[in-house]
């Protein structure tokens, strides 16, 4: 097997080195014959390169350090307004405002995105997701002028890699794979899935740091509590209700 | 840059060559590689091999042929249970029944299932797509046993290729690539973009077929009318809130 796939890494640093649009947009092609629901490409990916919009952009992914120091960033955005706008003008009657089709569109823009991540790795570039762009959805729009029924889903910033990269590591792939039916986990296997991940050197330190009992509290008290979850959700539900699409 | 990528092509008919468990863990653990939200691996992945269980499942998807006829049927789950229950086990509060939490898991399904797909088309294999995973969550949770907390998202048919393929046709990159800010779309844009799909032998004969006056109703009409996405929508959302989610 290829051996791009198990070691390859995500990159947060990155060199000035320019990623060209004919770059970006050859990639982009190849990585749209990436499979999407009935051909319908329900996606949009809008390109931020100029330092003065990357500025703008930035607090909505916290201002973390890749949002600022990548070369271009790359809004991959679930669109159903394209679509839509092209029934309209061939009277057919579109009814794409529901929860179903913009499943379609979530899975067509991570798919497009996913493959893109694969083809820029491929060619040399360091990317990096930027987890927060169901967080600030509605900012991201304002920045980008989303019109109505087009979503931000994934952020991904792209650069020549430079500096450092981390070591990931994952479960076991006996830990996420079911033969059949779904095998239930026992708080035996709990304990043996987990153990290398609680084990780590960083692992200890994130818990030690945040002054947490287990490596579990870091993730529910710190990098991703109740409230912060609930409060999220509520704004990402109320955009997608803004953008014109039921939620019930 | 790696022909791969825009050669690709879905296939629907499989030979009855079998693809092992050993190869499927390979290509699961290199897929597992991929980007996933704070390193959590919010998913499963069920294998249905066995001819009785591909039986009891087809009918979720609508008894497509692929469904039927490839050697595995590989689901993949957004699955909070596996790491809610870490949580507990290690006196952590996990705040994931809500919808944040579960587009995380969206995401990171839907990302190894899209990296899985391009390994195991780069090791000779044929995969195909089934769109019906999110219509039929809960039949399909039923026949895999699903627990609370575990939502399949994508289904992939996966074989050794036989047969023909279609070759499928994409928008050109510059329909839906935006520099800095969206660019709406005109009606010219919307004709333009649009042209060469409708002007397709096989897009003309859907037309005809189907009596139709435009391609979008094919669209709207035959293949995802209104009346189908509304009443699946309820569906799902149904079933997200039976598994423990809030939706509000």
């Amino acid at each position: 097997m290829d051996n791009y796939f198990l070691n390859r890494h995500t990159w947060r640093t990155f060199s000035d080195r320019e990623v060209t649009d004919n770059l970006l947009q050859d990639m982009l092609e190849a990585a749209s014959h990436a499979p999407t629901t009935g051909n319908m490409q329900l996606y949009s990916v809008v390109i931020t390169r100029d330092v003065s919009q990357k500025k703008l952009l930035a607090p909505a992914h916290f201002s973390q350090p890749a949002s600022l120091n990548a070369n271009v960033i790359l809004t991959f955005c679930a669109d159903l307004n394209r679509f839509v706008k092209w029934c309209e003008n061939r009277e057919a009657d579109p009814g794409f405002d529901n929860f179903q089709s913009l499943m379609a569109a979530f899975l067509d823009t991570t798919i497009l995105a996913q493959q893109f991540v694969t083809i820029a790795e491929r060619e040399g570039l360091g990317t990096c997701y930027l987890g927060t762009t169901t967080y600030n959805a509605d900012k991201i729009s304002e920045v980008l002028h989303l019109p109505r029924r087009v979503i931000p889903v994934i952020s991904v910033a792209v650069g020549y890699p430079s500096g450092q990269y981390e070591e990931t590591d994952r479960l076991e792939p006996a830990a996420f794979i079911h033969k059949e039916k779904y095998n239930d986990y026992t708080s035996d296997d709990i304990n043996r899935i987990y153990k290398d991940k609680e084990q780590r050197q960083d692992s200890k330190r994130f818990v030690q740091e945040n002054n947490k009992q287990s490596l579990a509290q870091v993730f529910t008290d710190v990098r991703y509590p109740r409230k912060n979850n609930e409060y999220f959700s509520s704004v990402f539900i109320n955009f997608l209700k803004s953008q014109g699409f039921m939620l019930d």
